[in-house]
């Protein structure tokens, strides 16, 4: 060892012990014959005293930022005490000293605020990680990872590594794919997730499993999006939705405990879908604050109650409302003093083309009780206030509405909301607020291929009043433009999603066990018998050999230790993360290679 | 929940409890009007009586093995104990019960001793995972996962993940690539080892490092090679040698306690490679028991002293000994009386071409102290008699000599003392021998390109006293019949292995942490400047930035769980391992693919 302790482990309590430490120069001051070093590693930093004895030495062996350094020396208690750091009571007189390597000067400042952008610190990534902003990020993810795998240990649940050179099925996003050398002209395909694989450990009795696990997408990225990816992957037998529920939402407060000392004690909220898309416009809704969304013109029916206020609004002649598909209002707490000024940047905000907006309409309802419009002319104040207060308004508080066509007005007013969100500060990142959105529907329409696709993926169950629609119907769609009307558009599935402040950290579905119904779902997908004995026959084929009833789970582990970091970067928390056009720049990879190489693999470049 | 309990829970302190089982049928019996089922799940059997009552149902819905199965019922006392199985004590008389699932016959049965062939078993995985052979394994596997995490995380190491789709530097075995839909006419390689990212999280001041992790190597497969196998990677900052022999024999001691019970509280044996090369015949010596090989003929220096025995057979003429270039012996325990017929059967063995002899000598050490040898007429019996007590023979004992080539002759040596205690039954599966090979030579010879190539891998460091031979030195190689003459041929390296019971575990070494040196090494290797920059250029500019000293080793994790499982197969300790073809056959993976993925990635068959 070139140590005896760590730069972070020293205490008054060590005073007069002769010690060794080793780690990198953070700071070289000096003040007349005496010089102050810096020494930092993984675990802190320690205050280092060069007397004027090794001055020469010193001077023959100049100290420089990030130089690697052993020292031996005595723990001495400093006159000038530093609080801020745990071995602040202490400093070591050094006896002497070896330089073990030195550094150039890095491109960026190793610090919390560096001056480094972000191509230069993904160049230099091994200097970025040195940086205690990024180090804390990859401490939290082990601790996470920690925290997932205990939990998961103390409930039975069995790591069980699946391959990761398999066949490519596509089905959704792409795959990636490595050519076989032994096997010229084929192919394996890197996991897009376990998901089949988890399902045959269920059919093989394993009961409960999960891992840790590394997946592929070959997809066109946008921004914070991986080619690689980790899921906590999951999957559970003898279980129906509401056991597997309750077992995941017991692994994140775990996980909360564990990691961020929280008491997730109060009972995870649940919506379902359809109330996630008419109360927030979004199916991952963040509950950490309210401004529910009041749908004020489509009549719609959820949960067997008509939710729509229509009748607030009618009667009037103001043809932007009455013609749009969609008028949908928010009420925005504490806002009512806005300026012209500031309603008027709003409105340029929701104009912008990310959302797509015509303009916005807004009703001040003032602390005196009156309420003021931008569309006073065609309502009465009375039906402006019943407006308002249905969208819970109080006074103080400001309502804007959208209106146009359903899909982009719903979205519209969903970022409308986190944006006030933000802005008024209710998205705190150290509030934590899980959902569990239920029954997405089975199927989502495929305008390009006229044809149903897989909302989740093809194995997940539709719920048990509905396999008879999906039994008793063809999946053909005849009428285009009616497709809401086939009777699959209906069909819900047994699935779930785990959000956390706005964000899906996971989801996960109950899974098809038998053989017919998995084979009337590929076909509803479109896929021909023989394709889908060729692309999923081991499955199909499994089924016939007593699969039990199972489902599980897959988190998205980047982003939920993002999360649980207070940010929103994904990058962040990866070790060698890429950009986003897929490339390591610190390797340079991917790269050409060797025409040996290709010829191996009998591939020509096209 | 499909169940209240497990399979496996049920006792007598149970009874009269009401309760629910999910499970698989093993076994159906009826005498008379009763029917009694073996309900089968991951955590035990119970058994279920089906009354008279039941069966109108059980007519209808007869029941068959591997049927999935969902019963309620009573916990009732069994008149006929069982003392075999945990819940032997118990049955269940059944109230209801549900069908989940039917099976058809599988195609081998589910047992220990199963009648499936190995094909049969790979295309059926899922229900060959099933047998309790097979999930032994695996919970093995898992165990042996869970006690090296735990015991790395009490030792301060942090899993960090490292990326899988990364930069193709073939040095050695051949990469897996991955082609660049985003880049064409560029790849990816998938890793054949963590090895350069875990030495940048160490110039990054990460300290300790592990990660449990998929590797992947395009090799050649011999049986029992895996295209992707698993490692258990560590890297440590700021140590030598000593401290990474002390933290990992620590690791599998913990692995022994935790997962076998095995307190293994004797110091871990340790010997150089030159000494397990000329006591044993090969660098990772099965010491479980000793017939160590003594060398007859060149003289050879090891540690200082001269330890062949070329004295013990001089002044003969028997030209088999007097023209080969090594003799070696071996004293077998007890085999003094082994007949004409057995020796004869021995010297064929040693005669097949895998060995590669031409013929095997004896000296039988006779009970009564008389010697006999098949090269009698040379040698006087009190020579043979030195042979054999220099060999560690003692009455009783057979002696056998093989002469030849010395690669050749070594490695047969080394392959007859294998044999020999595996025939006399000392090499028990339950018997664990740890021992650490130390001091590898740096480089091997590459007799096909006239080079030196590393043993280990080209970041390992010289032994501090051999740098200067290394830097003082050109590698270039004027001679290639006298290589061995060439300095580079005598440095030893900082390397270890660890060895188990005869099979290597973990490899490790330091590591190069100097920009120069790690250049000098890529030179040393016949690797141009510029190559070596292409290549690795991301790891020698990390190397300017105050990298500290480290280093690590990797455990083969397949192998380790296998041999603690008492098993020399490492597929029956993956769940979906391929065949030596490097083929899925359950999948039927690698297969073609779409001409569509092929244009999307701008490839064409060649």
């Amino acid at each position: 060892m070139y140590r005896t302790h760590t730069c972070g482990e020293l205490r008054i309590a060590d005073k007069g012990k002769e010690i060794s430490l080793a780690g990198w120069v953070q700071t070289v001051r000096k003040f007349g014959a005496i010089t102050f070093v810096d020494l930092r590693d993984r675990y802190g930093i320690t205050q280092l005293v060069f007397s004027e004895s090794l001055n020469s030495q010193l001077d023959a062996q100049p100290l420089g930022r990030e130089f690697v350094l052993q020292i031996n020396g005595t723990v001495l208690e400093r006159s000038n005490k530093n609080a801020n750091i745990p071995t602040g009571e202490i400093e070591i007189g050094v006896s002497s000293f070896v330089i073990l390597n030195k550094s150039a000067v890095p491109p960026f400042t190793i610090q919390d605020d560096t001056d480094g952008g972000d191509d230069l610190r993904m160049k230099y990534r091994y200097l970025d990680l040195r940086r205690n902003a990024v180090k804390k990020n990859l401490e939290l993810r082990y601790a996470v990872n920690r925290a997932a795998r205990n939990y998961l240990h103390e409930n039975n649940f069995m790591d069980i590594e699946t391959p990761f050179l398999i066949k490519s099925t596509p089905e959704g996003a792409r795959d990636f794919v490595v050519p076989s050398r032994m096997n010229p002209g084929q192919f394996y395909a890197l996991p897009q997730s376990p998901q089949t694989f988890k399902q045959l450990l269920m059919v093989s009795g394993y009961d409960r499993y999960y891992q840790v696990v590394k997946c592929f997408r070959d997809e066109d990225l946008r921004a914070d999006r991986q080619p690689e990816f980790t899921q906590i992957d999951c999957e559970m037998s003898f279980v129906k939705q509401e056991d597997i529920l309750n077992m995941f939402e017991g692994m994140i407060k775990h996980i909360f405990k564990a990691v961020k000392g929280v008491d997730y004690t109060e009972a995870v909220q649940r919506m379902t879908w359809e109330e996630a898309m008419w109360n927030y416009g979004n199916d991952k809704p963040d509950i950490r604050f309210g401004m529910k969304v009041l749908n004020i013109k489509s009549a719609f029916t959820l949960g067997g109650e008509i939710v729509a206020k229509g009748e607030l609004l009618a009667g009037s002649e103001f043809s932007v409302f009455n013609d749009a598909e969609t008028v949908v209002a928010i009420a925005v707490p504490g806002v009512a003093e806005y300026t012209r000024k500031q309603v008027d940047e709003l409105t340029e905000w929701v104009k912008r083309p990310q959302i797509g907006m015509k303009g916005l309409v807004y009703i001040r309802y003032n602390a005196d009780g009156t309420v003021k419009s931008s569309v006073d002319k065609f309502y009465t104040e009375d039906q402006l206030r019943a407006v308002a207060e249905a969208a819970g308004a109080g006074k103080g508080d400001m309502v804007f509405i959208l209106a146009g066509a359903e899909e982009r007005t719903r979205k519209a007013i969903s970022e409308l909301r986190l944006e006030m969100g933000e802005r008024l500060g209710f998205r705190k990142n150290d509030e934590f607020k899980l959902l569990w959105v239920l029954d997405f529907p089975l199927f989502e329409y495929s305008e390009e291929d006229n044809r149903w696709v897989a909302r989740h993926h093809p194995f997940t169950s539709p719920k048990p009043d509905h396999i008879e629609v999906m039994i008793g119907n063809s999946p053909v769609i005849t009428n285009a433009a009616e497709y809401l009307k086939h009777p699959y558009a209906q069909i819900k599935a047994n699935a779930y999603d785990m959000v956390l402040n706005g964000n899906e950290i996971g989801g996960g579905s109950i899974r098809i066990f038998q053989r017919e119904l998995q084979e009337k779902m590929f076909d509803a997908l479109g896929m021909s018998k023989e394709e889908a004995l060729h692309k999923f026959g081991f499955l199909l084929g499994a089924f016939e050999y007593g699969a039990p009833p199972h489902g599980g789970i897959a988190f998205g582990f980047d982003r939920l230790c993002a999360i649980l970091g207070g940010s929103e970067s994904i990058r962040d928390f990866i070790a060698f993360p890429k950009n986003n056009s897929g490339r390591d720049v610190m390797l340079d990879a991917p790269s050409t290679i060797d025409q040996k190489q290709l010829d191996e693999l009998a591939l020509k470049l096209g």
